[in-house]
């Protein structure tokens, strides 16, 4: 078996983790949920070099300081600069271009966390055989609440150790999603996929051949600088933006998914994060220093002036400089329309 | 009629507004609930020289700074410095030796917070004319809710303008509160007095004589300093601290209340600050930057960082310097035995 080539995108920071996350040191380079950060234990994750080859980090202009920082503990990473951000078709369509045809590329975001670690990795060998035969693999990562935040993947017919993909959905309402747990042959889309250079850039060529084009050239007039390649800005500019997801994937006719079981979350919210981290015997989770009395399921955190809460349940709350967020879990998803979050 | 004396009792400070009140700055000399702060909104209650002579305040040394800093806009203020708290009764007795006998005295705490100064004038009017019938008369608080934190005061037969007072109840719980309120003839203890000096003296003298020899010798032994006033704290130290409720009102048979509706709140704990407090349309109350989503009943008040609160309901949230507190209603009556509030 070759080794699998990590292709990790660290892209938009987005602002639900607001006032922790800023636009100046987004989500992948906090230290989230453990002592390392989303981006750093995204490496660790595919560090094992008996299975995986050296990663490739596709981040743009304002990241590279922090890709660079994190990543200088994994030897061999080489990092591609993306111009300006033009969504995660062409990210990852530039990394396959400067891959061997032959490299199977496994392609994870940079600001999940992965709880189980082997699960994954297990996952991904699984995967890796299946994309030698040139299926198009995506994660499916088994759902465990009717969440309406994230597409559902529906299963087909059996394939050598997964499913061929029978369709892709976008965010269910509710009722809908309660039904696909029901019905039990429904993935989340994770947003990771395992595929062969060449078998993605065919398919890509295929059904945005425009895209296709302008990313070769990027590629083609590149520049490299050390460990970092410079795509053609005047090229990529040209590109469209799309999703992988809409761009190939919901396309390809070859469209394959593996389930698997890894304790994963997107960390979308301080709703997810909370979840995420381990609780204390009243489900507390605090960081820095915190009081809390006859609190419950509560997640505490400052980065400097202590907290003290008394009585409350299911609340997070969060300093961060001059910053102070109380939000209750509910009200977590509309963090990132707070002033605070917006005016950045 | 002769002249009101206001004798402003302004001692400890208590914990449990407690970040913003604080041992250095504590709670008396802050603009809890208008932009004047509790003390001067006292001595402004007393202010109107066709009722009232120029008030004396007893307060301690460490208080003296902000006592004279705040009184200063009041011309005539008198201070008297306790070397050492000795609790009501010693600190009401020093301000009648300092009075002439046929003084009437009205004690005010400086902490609690009068809606209705005009009902306040007028009580105190009442009050002072029983009070030259060497009456020693109570504020008679009208309750409005049962609170099991207050003592109660049961009326007896009318006499001029008020009630005789035929008990002191100390705080019930709260099935008896709730009796209490059901019967009507009860009030709150608000712990405003007004009396003649010299009747306040005999009283005392007659059921605490060693206490009342003790405050003569300091008065006699004490010294003058511009407008302020130190007793001897030699003969002060002596005394054995009382509250002038157990060392006199309890015991005389001159007792006296005048029932009076006025707004009142002793701004006990964060709780009773917000309903001191005007609100939003959404009962909200709020004091510096402060962006609220969905909430209502939330009092959130920062002196720098910003607050952005959502789906919040009947919680404080309170920014002062390097403390952070987050508490329920329900919860405010422990902010004292937070660690920050017990470890200043």
């Amino acid at each position: 078996m070759t080794k699998i080539h990590p292709v990790v995108l660290c892209g938009g920071s987005g602002t639900r983790l607001w006032p922790r996350s800023r636009a100046h040191n987004p989500k992948p380079f906090l230290p989230l949920v453990e002592e390392s950060t989303l981006f750093e234990c995204t490496l660790r994750r595919c560090a094992d070099a008996g299975r995986f080859a050296p990663p490739m980090v596709v981040t743009g202009v304002g990241h590279r300081g922090h890709v660079e920082a994190q990543a200088a503990a994994f030897p061999g990473t080489q990092v591609i600069v993306e111009p300006m951000a033009k969504n995660t078709a062409p990210a990852i369509a530039l990394a396959a271009y400067r891959l061997p045809a032959d490299a199977v590329m496994l392609v994870c975001p940079s600001d999940h966390h992965i709880a189980d670690p082997t699960s994954f990795a297990e996952a991904a060998s699984a995967a890796a055989r299946l994309a030698a035969e040139d299926w198009l693999v995506s994660f499916g990562i088994e759902p465990t609440a009717p969440e309406t935040g994230f597409g559902y993947i529906r299963r087909g017919a059996p394939v050598d150790g997964g499913f061929q993909v029978e369709q892709f959905v976008e965010k269910p309402d509710l009722a809908t999603a309660e039904r696909f747990l029901g019905e039990g042959n429904y993935s989340w889309n994770g947003g990771i996929f395992v595929f062969r250079a060449g078998a993605f850039l065919e398919e890509l060529a295929r059904h945005r051949p425009e895209m296709a084009e302008a990313v070769r050239r990027a590629v083609e007039q590149g520049r490299e600088e050390g460990a970092a390649f410079h795509p053609d800005a005047g090229a990529f500019s040209q590109i469209e933006g799309e999703s992988v997801d809409y761009a190939v994937m919901e396309n390809t006719v070859r469209a394959a998914v593996v389930p698997v079981s890894m304790g994963w979350s997107d960390i979308g919210n301080w709703h997810a994060l909370r979840d995420a981290r381990p609780g204390d015997a009243n489900g507390n989770r605090t960081r820095g220093r915190v009081e809390l009395v006859d609190c419950r399921n509560v997640l505490a955190e400052t980065d400097g002036p202590r907290i003290s809460v008394i009585g409350l349940e299911d609340v997070a709350i969060v300093v961060d400089g001059d910053e102070v967020l109380v939000t209750t879990m509910a009200g977590a998803q509309r963090v990132g329309k707070l002033s605070g979050a917006v005016n950045q």
